[in-house]
């Protein structure tokens, strides 16, 4: 999507130096706009453990060229599949990159040919998040159409949590791509956006990205979405996922769970969407078997903003209050209306997934 | 409760000059302990508008002191009385304050019975809240006492929201004060301390006051109780309230609703703690009739914290989003598991409420 105007992906090999991926630094949005250079497996299991980089695809696209560039490093891959597998333990996008890299690598006789296809299936990885980004797009864009009808006018409002906008993926966005989508086709939409502490993603990023691309938008603190629907000012919830089962339970950032808990009791629409990779096909109990991954308690204690020209570091709690920060948490399948895929829109659940997704289906 | 081991009220008539009130300014925790001296109506006005005092009884006894000052500015109190009704729309106690106040002056003669009477008032509404919350704290300490007896000795978890503690009050606080009650009586409790953007009351005010007063806590964001709750880490969920409807409607910081909903998903008990102050009498639908104050957007567009030994604000959106703060939301009776006040416990419906509190049946 556009930044000021010039077309941007949120990562790709350097031009002229394929030894090299630049990426979007994320940290220092909406204030600042960085690129990193990043050379080694290490600088990149840094860029997604420290969230330089983020989001279900993202991470899947990052990892996949963090994977390219083992290749360049060392004959070892497996040292470096581990390494870039314990930066986010519940993104699911993260092991499926690195399992399809280490799987098309396999063959391969040189260091040479390693490194070949490793770059190839890296941009693979890229290419096929962006077009599926799209899609999702597409299919989004019919349900947006369909709620604006009864609108007289009035524009679609969306409530998004977190960041599943093109910043959470190559290009696109999972959640947003219906929302660019319908705003692209004259759809008169707004968009909700909420902060999503501690890290802020909603105001941060989300508010960001829209503002960009001149989408009608506003910020609200996380409290605020149940207060809205009640007061029938949200007509549908659009969500991203970091994992979904087969059977339609929804990892996503913490605090998804309320808002659906919110949709239901409102009778508004809550949609998730999301590209197959985002599936698990081996899980089939969210809530039992999703590992919840728990960050440091700094980004409770803190909030971090622009202050004189600076971003700077606040601290909100008394200097001896511990903070505890659960980073995501899961939303059971009968709370969700509908998963938007690169394939079309599916219902919750696993005949209704597996109907998509048949290659998925146990023997 | 005490601060560094003395103990405080949040409002009281400065020793030596009754012309004089003196109050805790809250915007400066937890990092500065600051006392401010309020002489006027505008300026009382102005401490409860910019919220140096906020929370359901604090705003009344605010009141109550600033209609006794009122006295001794002028003989026309309707004028104070509409400035002073004026700051909160939400909080029912400051107009309960206000009449109570007005009552009592009504038939004084002079100017100097005025004052008499209004001080008087004044000292009596801040003495009854402070011995309601006391007794809240009584018939809560039951509830916790049998929540614990389950627990093996493990400590009772109580998620509460925003600050229904003794900063909120005049003393012992609300949803805090059964917390207190079983703390002093030595059952285990730990507190988890929602941080309540975007005052942050929980991580600035609940998390101070129950640190002062050495009750284990931890603060979490906002987003993050419904998972506690998925996962069995919350016994139970105490909260306070602005203005609960005769018929258990419950108006309370923005968020609450959220909580209450993943409580009845989760069957963990959600009670409301309340002086009898804070029922509105006259409202039926909670929903349709209570006012919610809309705050102004830097509230969401900043966070305040401690920045190299100063309070700053950050700016933590983008500059050119704009931000909505609704102050409040309502949480439907159907979702309260009782309502713990200073007469006792009771279901969130009419006839619960009004056999505790017969004289408010209507003819």
């Amino acid at each position: 999507m556009n930044v000021r105007g010039r077309h941007y992906r949120t990562i790709w090999p350097k031009p002229g130096d394929d030894r090299v991926i630049e990426l979007i630094d994320q940290r220092f949005l909406p204030h600042q706009f960085v690129i990193e250079e990043v050379g080694t497996v290490a600088e990149m299991a840094a860029a997604i453990r420290e969230m330089h980089v983020r989001g279900a695809g993202l991470i899947g696209a990052a990892a996949g060229y963090g994977m390219y560039l083992a290749t360049l490093e060392s004959d070892d891959l497996g040292a470096a599949a581990e390494q870039l597998k314990a930066t986010r333990p519940t993104a699911v996008n993260l092991a499926w990159a690195i399992d399809r890299q280490l799987k098309g690598i396999e063959p391969a006789r040189s260091a040479e040919e390693r490194q070949r296809v490793a770059f190839q299936t890296a941009r693979e990885i890229a290419d096929e998040d962006a077009e599926h980004c799209r899609r999702i797009g597409e299919h989004g864009l019919a349900l947006i159409r369909k709620l604006s009808a009864g609108k007289s006018g009035e524009p679609v409002n969306i409530l998004t949590h977190c960041n599943a906008g093109w910043l959470a993926f190559v290009d696109y966005g999972s959640a947003t791509s219906p929302i660019y989508a319908a705003h692209d086709a004259g759809i008169p939409v707004h968009v909700w956006v909420d902060e999503t502490r501690p890290r802020s993603q909603g105001s941060k990023l989300t508010a960001w990205e829209l503002g960009e691309h001149g989408v009608p938008h506003t910020v609200i603190a996380d409290n605020a979405g149940g207060h809205l629907m009640q007061r029938g000012k949200v007509d549908a919830v659009m969500v991203g996922t970091d994992r979904t089962t087969y059977t339609g339970d929804v990892a996503n950032k913490i605090g998804t769970y309320l808002k659906a808990l919110a949709a239901k009791d409102n009778a508004v629409p809550f949609y998730v969407a999301l590209t197959s990779s985002s599936f698990d096909w081996n899980i089939r109990d969210g809530l039992e078997e999703i590992p919840i991954e728990e960050r440091g308690s700094e980004e409770v204690n803190y909030a971090v903003g622009l202050h004189e020209g600076r971003q700077v570091e606040v601290r909100v709690t008394p200097e001896n209050s511990p903070a505890a920060n659960f980073g995501f948490d899961v939303t059971p399948r009968q709370l969700v209306t509908g998963l938007i895929t690169e394939r079309g829109i599916c219902e919750a659940n696993e005949e209704s997934i597996l109907a998509l997704f048949p290659e998925h289906r146990s023997s």
